[in-house]
């Protein structure tokens, strides 16, 4: 088994009521970014998705109080808060820094909200490319969170159509035939994190196309299957 | 930009003793696992690591305290605890389910530990492949965790040599011309995410290849750069 990921090149700057689906379709059409083939993922990265969106709202670049009014709106919890750096539970479930909104590759004197529902977002570029070509594939919508305990970011899903989001292995025998323990693996955010790596953070390249994933990983899905409920959560 | 993954094939069943650098080597000098080049990333799982190691402790696999008092005993701190389910953090600094302990893919009636440094054990590897073919790859020892807040498990790095484990982005302007505020990124676990999406958990594929990471990332490392310490840690 192999899997190859590479950037897409040409997706130029996003402007709010762009359709993704059409400029993503556009830019892998020819070589050396496509064409498409069934079964591919495309990893888009959340900045792209918000901004053709309209999710963008004018701050005062001077003044730091009125970025973090926006992060308490985002929140429904503040999970935790150190000087500068909060931590909270937005709307969706996520938790992550400042609610995921951030100011990199936004124009000066605006903020960049999540979107409102990224698998929606994530559906309607899978949706498009479908229409468009018949080629059925995966898409996942990607940030850059923290986590605790290891520090250094990396990518994870916050959206997803068309390619699972955690895979159960559970009842798989181990190489031993053994039933295993080690039971549910998050396959989209090991998506997003491979997509990262040919993505970089200053490249200008917000898409990236990863060729080779597991047939059977191509289903219905939706973040409820990584959202874990607070109940069961015991970091919080 | 442009990187591949596979898995290497022919490993076979591991025990103690064994030098892996050797057999990894050897499995990787003939196609389609190799031949390996300079600037690949090697990626091998820590249940292999382990096992020639001979981390292997005997348990009475009808009595689940046997594998409860090691975990105990490879522990430095309970993080939480609910149920079965015990969170710790090890002696190396990782927090993890059960200290890193698992009994998948080990034979029945033993456990297997966590490498004492797999920092070490990376660089093992790497030099002897660097001393049989004068080619210099990147190694990382992968094993799989939990996270709090998003279901399913994910592969992440608990040893590297010759690879960057995070890659400071800070200073870096972005697309649009702006110093970035979103900086440090853990490149060695998206590595081993990546890794982990052509090796599977039951197929007995215990290393991988990836070809065409950025070559500024080869460099001397260590965990240190990944493990939070506790004052800067917001969840322990």
């Amino acid at each position: 088994m192999k899997i190859t990921a590479w950037g897409v090149s040409g997706i130029g700057e996003i402007v709010p009521g762009q359709q993704l689906g059409d400029i993503i379709f556009e830019a892998c059409s020819t070589e050396p970014n496509g064409p498409l083939q069934d079964n591919d993922v495309l990893v888009v990265t959340q900045k792209i998705v918000s901004k053709a969106e309209g999710r963008l709202v004018e701050i005062d670049p001077t003044d730091p109080l009125s970025h973090k009014v926006l992060v308490e709106q985002e929140a429904v919890r503040i999970v935790r808060r150190r000087g500068d750096l909060i931590i909270t539970e937005t709307k969706h479930g996520f938790v992550c820094a400042n609610s995921g909104i951030d100011l990199s590759n936004v124009e000066r004197g605006y903020a960049a909200l999540l979107p409102i529902d990224s698998d929606r977002s994530a559906r309607r570029i899978r949706d498009i490319i479908l229409a468009k070509s018949g080629v059925n594939v995966g898409v996942i919508i990607s940030d850059t969170f923290g986590r605790p305990w290891r520090k250094g970011l990396t990518d994870v899903a916050i959206g997803v159509a068309g390619i699972a989001a955690v895979v159960d292995l559970r009842g798989t025998e181990d190489a031993l035939g053994r039933m295993m323990q080690v039971t549910e693996v998050c396959v989209a955010d090991e998506l997003a994190c491979a997509a990262e790596l040919v993505m970089g953070k200053s490249t200008g390249i917000p898409v990236a196309v990863i060729r080779g994933a597991e047939p059977e990983w191509f289903r219905d899905s939706s973040m409820n299957e990584i959202v874990r409920p607070a109940q069961e959560d015991l970091f919080r």
